[in-house]
Parts: C-alpha cells; structure tokens; sequence
C-alpha cells in the first residue's frame, strides 16, 4: 500500500521529481543521480548559493522555493527522510556563488549529519560552507533533550528573506547570520486532526478520535506530547496564540504571520483561520506586516494546520517582499 | 460537526471571505452583503467586465482567479450551493466595462438560474451580458439527461484564455463565443479514493474501502456513476486518457493538460501523476503546448485528483500566457 495516487511500485519521489521538472523547466533542472534541482537563472548580484532539502512529503518544499530570488538548489530525501550528502554535495557544487554556499538546514538529526558530511567535502574542495539551523516548532523546546527544538513552517521565512537578501549582493558570513537571527526570531506550531496517511501502510499514520486534536504536531508525523479534546476553533486560534507570542524572543510590534496547511485542510479554512489569527494579533498589540495563508509546508496529506509568527525588521521585510521567481513563490503570492 | 478548523458556529464562507480579502488587500475588495469579491485593477484596453462564482468549497476557485488578467469579480455561494442572484447582480454591477460583463457559468442548474436571473436584471438596468457555459465532465455526458455535463476543472482554462483576450481587448460577443469554444475543446475526468468530509456532519461524505475508487466523481460530492476496483496508478492514467483523448473535439495536436488535485492529494503524488500524463500524452501523439499542476478546483478535503485537456490554438496559448496578478494565479505560474 502507499497514497492512492502513487505508483504502483518503487520510491514515489524520483518520478514526481521528473513531473516537477517537466512542469517547470523553464525555472529548474533536474539531475537525478544524486538527484537534486538547480534554479536556471539567479540574480547577477547574488554572491552566495543558496542551498536546503530535507526530507519528501513537504511539498512545495522545498522544490518549489527553487528559482531566482529564493533557493539556487535542493537536495530531496525520499518521504519523510534526510537526503543523502551526496545529494547535497551535488546542489552544493551546482549552486556555488564567489563566495561559497549557504546550507539552510531544518533541525533534524539525519538532515544535521548529512548537509555536514557534505560540508567537509566542499571546504576540502575549498568551497566556503556556512550553515543556518531552522529550529523554530514551539511544541519541542525541552531542557530535557539536546536535540532542541524542530524546524517547520519558519523555514519559508528563512528562505524567502535569505533569498532577498543574497540577490541585495550581501556575502557569506552577513548572510549566515541574517539567517540565524530569522529563525531565532520566529516560532512555529502545529496541531492536527487527522494524521497523514502512511506512504507503508496506506492508513493512518496514527488514529485519532472525531473529538480529538494532536497539540503541537510535528511534520513527518511524529506525534504531538499531547492529545487534546478539540476545542473550538476560535479558542484554539487563542491558545496557540498566547504560546506563540509568549514565547516570542523580542521585542518589536511587527510580525509576519503564517497559516500554513498540512495537506488536508481546506483553503475555507485556511482563510477562515487568518481571519482569526488577524483579530487575535491586533487584539495583542501586534501589527501583521506580511502575510502568507496556504499549503507551503504541509506532512503529506494531514489535516492540520501551523501558525508561524517572526518578529521582523523593516530591512528583513523589503527582502521578504523582493520579487522571485519559483514554482511555489512567483512575486506576487508574496506580500 | 463541521470541517476540524471551521468556526464553532454559524457559516464558514463569511469568515474566510474575510481572511482572503486581508490576506490579498492589494488585489481585491470585499463586498460583504451581499457577498462577492471585485478586483482593484484591470487593463486598460479591457471592455467587458468577467465574472464568475459558484459555490464554495473549491477554493481556490473562483475568489483565487480574481485579479489583473483574469476575472473582474465573483460570487462565491455557501458550500457546495449557487450563489443567490443578489450576489451576481452586486458583482456583475461592479465589474461591468463599456461593453458590459460576461458569465462564465459552470454547468449546474442553480447556478444557471441565478446567474440568469441577474442577468435579467442587468439587461433591465442597460448592461449587455453574455454567458459562458463551462461543461467539461466526462463522466457526466449522457443521453439521457437534459442537464448535459457538469462544469469542473476546465474553468480555470476557460477563465484565464478568457482574462487574456479581455485584456487584448475584445469585445462581449467575441468573448462569448471564444469561451464557449475553449469550453467545447475541453474535457475533464475526476477519480477520489476518500470523499471530502460533509461540514455537516464532519465524516466523510461517503464510504470508499480501502482498495475502491470513485470513478467520475463530482466536485461536490456527487458520487460517480461507477465505484471500481482500485487499479495501479499507472493503468488509471492510462485509462482516463484514452477516454479524454477519445472524447476531445477537433484534431489539433496541442492541448493545454491540467493535473489539478481535488483537496487532500499531496504535491508528491499530483507531480507524479504529471509525469505519466506527460508520457501518456506524447504516447499518444499530443504534444502538452501547457500545464498546470496543482490544487486549483478542489471538492473540499477530497482525496482524488481530475485531469483535463483543452485542444488549443496558438492564440489561445497566447492569452493563458499573458499576464496575470491574482492570489491563484500569479502571472509565473502559468506557463
């Protein structure tokens, strides 16, 4: 068993990357072994390659983030799973600037280990190789565990802001802190109402009564700490919203805010949400000063949604608002 | 019971209504009663207004497609039902040009009522209009109906062919008559492997086993006429395609092909699914002069996805190319 639509045999990504390509040609090339996509144009200004990837069942990302103004290259991993350094290695090469690479790397241990690994190869090329760790989901921040928090929804911030940024002509060293400070100003969190459906088994990836809410899910369908009868969507717009902005490092009044699909959830209800979180916001003194309501960093097919909010600068918001040129991010989706 | 993430109580549609005009302020404006939505710019040389709607439920059908190059407004109706006739006329009303507006109506009988309806009163108030019938399922071509094949995928085609030649300016009977061309040359087909969830009752709309596909199902739930036995994802393609190619008017080589998701379809497997249309189609002898691939007329959470050709013109390629600025249809995504 796997997704209804996926081939009857073998790994469902390879061929989905083909049809991304073929849909897209104009904007990326594909490379299938390692595989891994490489933008066709960039900003003549753009000093830096811009590199991420990570695990498949994220789409549109990080595909669709490929393209001038964003990502010069990504590395996918089958579903679920960390690409292989080899298929970092080979973005890598294909995407450096005069000035070297910019990995941008969600916090998970596979994805740590593997852009690593390709980024001992590359300085031993003498490519120069800086790192920004995407780390932003609320429901993980534990003094318990060094693992630390996950990276999820924030990473579009962290990729589109980056992405304006390189083109601005800035190098290395500004870029990978710029990127730090992103992620470090942004949380994430996540709640689910049914789970994706499992690529092994084609069921659910876990059960959930009709009443129930996975609270702070991940997205590759690790299971929340907590599993809460769900209330109504208004009151739970409110409690995600006073975890968020609680916990919020800074403090600036201006925010961009994301409500993000897992897959499942509707784009009734997607904008429905905004509306709330847009009322819950001002009521909190806080100004939205960019916007992005979809499906842009869904788990497969799960019902469920994620609220993302960055504290941000006006500098940080003429990057985020500079034109690009991607599958997933043409110019005017981003305001 | 409701979708997880509508509103406690009270209809959904006004809400979301609101979030998608905060989240796209720059594109559209809101009309709240009655409701309908009307885009800020239009070209210059554009004389006759566009409008459309239909139920909600499919965004981002129709509030998406609102905006420069594309339509001039819509009304958007409760879940799955017409917009009543007020809401036409309010949108008709604001989007009229010199030439006046022209319906684009997808084949339901509510939706012909009510579109008609304020049709007649425009024609009372001097405004000239004209109607575009979109009639593109397969599966719902009979003999021995009146109501003829239900309007689905191929509106986003017809919708933008149409913004695109509006804005080369020309005039109402023009359009008239090009829409229903491009709605003629065009034919859809939908398969589900799970039913949206009803917002009624918050469970799936119907029962489907684990191996049994909805063979040409509705967008509002209708189920087919047929439940089969789930075959491998290529032998379906393969199937669909023999009955859309077999089905399709004319005998032009170039067709326009749409790969469009029915809500709870992941990225992952419509890109897939694309691939095996792009080889089945060039098996086939067509070549795909356009491509779409996406979630853009969804049935809510529906797992299933529809396919739809558009044997096309170079003219008429020329306006899907042309320009466009709208939540769903930023100009780069249409290709």
């Amino acid at each position: 068993m796997s997704l209804p639509f996926h081939p009857h045999e073998g790994d469902p990504v390879p061929p989905a990357l083909r049809g991304f390509a073929r849909a897209h040609a104009d904007l990326v090339e594909l490379s299938e072994s390692p595989a891994y996509l490489v933008a066709r144009q960039r900003h003549p200004d753009r000093r830096v390659g811009l590199v991420s990837g990570g695990g498949s069942g994220h789409e549109p990302m990080h595909a669709g983030f490929v393209g001038a103004g964003m990502l010069d290259a990504v590395a996918p991993g089958k579903v679920f799973a960390s690409p292989h350094n080899a298929q970092v290695l080979g973005a890598s090469r294909a995407a450096a600037g005069p000035d070297g690479v910019l990995h941008v790397v969600k916090n998970y241990t596979g994805d740590r280990i593997n852009f690593g690994i390709a980024s001992e190869r590359l300085r031993f090329e003498g490519v120069d190789v800086r790192r920004v760790l995407v780390d932003d989901d609320l429901a993980t921040e534990s003094d318990e565990t060094a693992t630390g928090r996950r990276g999820t929804g924030a990473t579009v911030v962290v990729e589109k802001i980056l992405g304006g940024a390189a083109d601005a002509g800035l190098g290395l060293d500004e870029l990978a802190e710029l990127g730090t400070r992103v992620a470090g100003a942004s949380r994430s969190l996540a709640v689910a109402a049914r789970a994706q459906t499992s690529p092994h088994t084609g069921m659910p990836a876990f059960e959930l009564g009709p009443y129930e809410l996975e609270y702070g899910v991940g997205i590759h369908g690790e299971r929340a700490q907590k599993s809460i009868t769900r209330p109504s969507t208004e009151d739970l717009v409110d409690r995600m919203l006073d975890e968020l902005t609680a916990a919020l490092p800074g403090d600036g009044e201006r925010v961009l805010a994301v409500v993000n699909g897992l897959g499942g959830t509707t784009g009734l209800e997607l904008y429905g949400l905004h509306d709330l979180v847009s009322d819950g916001l001002e009521r909190r003194g806080l100004a939205i000063a960019g916007r992005l309501v979809g499906t842009f960093v869904p788990a497969l097919d799960m019902a469920g949604f994620s609220l993302t909010l960055t504290r941000v600068t006006d500098e940080w918001l003429s990057w985020w608002s500079a034109p690009s040129d991607t599958p997933a991010f043409p110019r005017k989706e981003i305001r």
